[in-house]
């Protein structure tokens, strides 16, 4: 499905007053059912539906893996998702219960839960990422947002390894495109493991304790982290980079994965 | 309480690696409760919380006036608010169902929900704004965004007369920055009526539903609208315009209210 739709704006310049067309993102509600039953509805962008939905129950915790996941059905007009799950899988008390739920800038509710992440282990990883893999991650990150080129309304996250960018997600919902991600990697036994997320939003909390389940031990955003997140990620060992722009970048915790910091903190770090 | 939180951070520069500090944006879970049962958990910034928890629920429709509210107790962590309203409001059945809730980011549930617009007109408002008024209103309003000068990291929103910002507020939710203005109009006898909103952030289907309630004809963003958006603007007579940047702008829907084009418009349009 388009991810935009043509609009006629009227555009207005220092000099000119013009009737156009113009693209704007699309923006539809979504539902996820599991077994025929509703459980949310989300507003987002119109592709990946089938990752999203199996994204979503992932980082709520309903699946761990594929292999109970026996079918996905979307409506016609992308309306819903029905995901069918073996019915002998255990389904928690209140899951059924429809919510208006969500895990959106500051209106999520994850982080302050503890059992989101009691059963998480902080992030041991040996990866290693120089200043220049970062630059040149984000410099392909950046080209691959065409979406947000054309209509100024999208974000985007990308899983890279510590060669390229693997897989990539949009959506009008920062949530949603991390979401995309790892409903992909959990179809298509994609690891996880050692590998960094990107993304052009916010480092929420909310964004944080979905990696930190996923086992991601490094993100890093061209915008700001917000104080939670960079407590959580010291404590569960995830590598916070910040306003990646051109040459430059804040490092907000765990700097030993850099290369040079680690080299040069030997001295004074 | 502060907004922002000092941290030792590592800035990478072409030239330069340094250890210093640096201004982060705080993130708090602030609980609401209605006469000392909780109903939702956000995640916020830590000021005006007491506009925030009103706001919230005129938002979710469980109060309409200022009338019954009888107190606002603040936790003093601002980790909640308790709002006790007059004992005889009818409150709907599954209110106090503890949710998850959210309209953040594609998050949300609003829209596509009609109960929520069942009962609201068309705005109908005969509110006039020139261009200049809008370029005006909007360097005023980038030149109050200091808190994101420095930290990068939050949305802001303003409610505007037909000369200047009336009441402005920040929050790393775009949600809560409306709702913050909709709580201080309410608990302080402002009227949102022929009134305007500027956010910094995306005009979505949620943002829209909000506005549509308050009676407010006009929304301006320095950024992009949601095709859902737009179409909910034009049949409830809402004038939607983004990309406000230096002297340009597009005006999605209701374009009578800006008067060179409507001038222009006998003609053209």
């Amino acid at each position: 499905m388009d991810k935009t739709k043509e609009l006629d704006i009227v555009r207005i310049s220092s000099e000119t007053i013009d009737t156009k067309k113009d693209l704007v993102i699309r923006e539809i509600p979504f539902s996820i059912l599991v077994n025929g039953k509703e459980i949310v509805t989300l507003l987002c962008s119109p592709d990946k539906l089938n990752y999203l939905a199996v994204g979503f129950l992932l980082s709520e915790g309903l699946i761990k893996s594929a292999s109970i996941i026996k079918s996905i059905t979307i409506g016609k007009d992308g309306n819903y998702a029905d995901v069918e799950l073996d019915e002998n899988l255990q389904i928690p008390q209140g899951f059924f219960q429809k919510r208006i739920i969500s895990s959106g800038c500051g209106r999520g509710a994850y982080f302050y839960n503890p059992d989101d992440i009691k059963d998480c282990n902080p992030v041991a990883s040996d990866i290693r990422l120089s200043y220049n893999l970062i630059f040149d991650l984000m410099k392909e990150f950046q080209e691959k947002s065409d979406l947000f080129k054309k209509t100024g309304g999208i974000h985007s996250s990308a899983l890279c390894n510590q060669n390229k960018i693997e897989i990539f997600a949009e959506d009008i919902g920062r949530h949603n495109t991390v979401d995309k991600i790892f409903g992909e990697c959990l179809l298509n036994h994609v690891s996880t493991e050692n590998k960094i997320i990107l993304t052009s939003g916010r480092i929420s909390s909310e964004i944080l304790v979905k990696i930190i389940k996923r086992k991601i031990p490094v993100i890093i955003s061209r915008a700001a982290p917000t104080d939670l997140a960079v407590g959580l990620a010291e404590k569960m060992g995830v590598t916070v980079i910040g306003f990646v722009r051109g040459k430059r970048m804040n490092i907000y915790t765990q700097k030993f994965r850099i290369v040079e910091v680690e080299h040069y903190g030997k001295k004074d770090f």
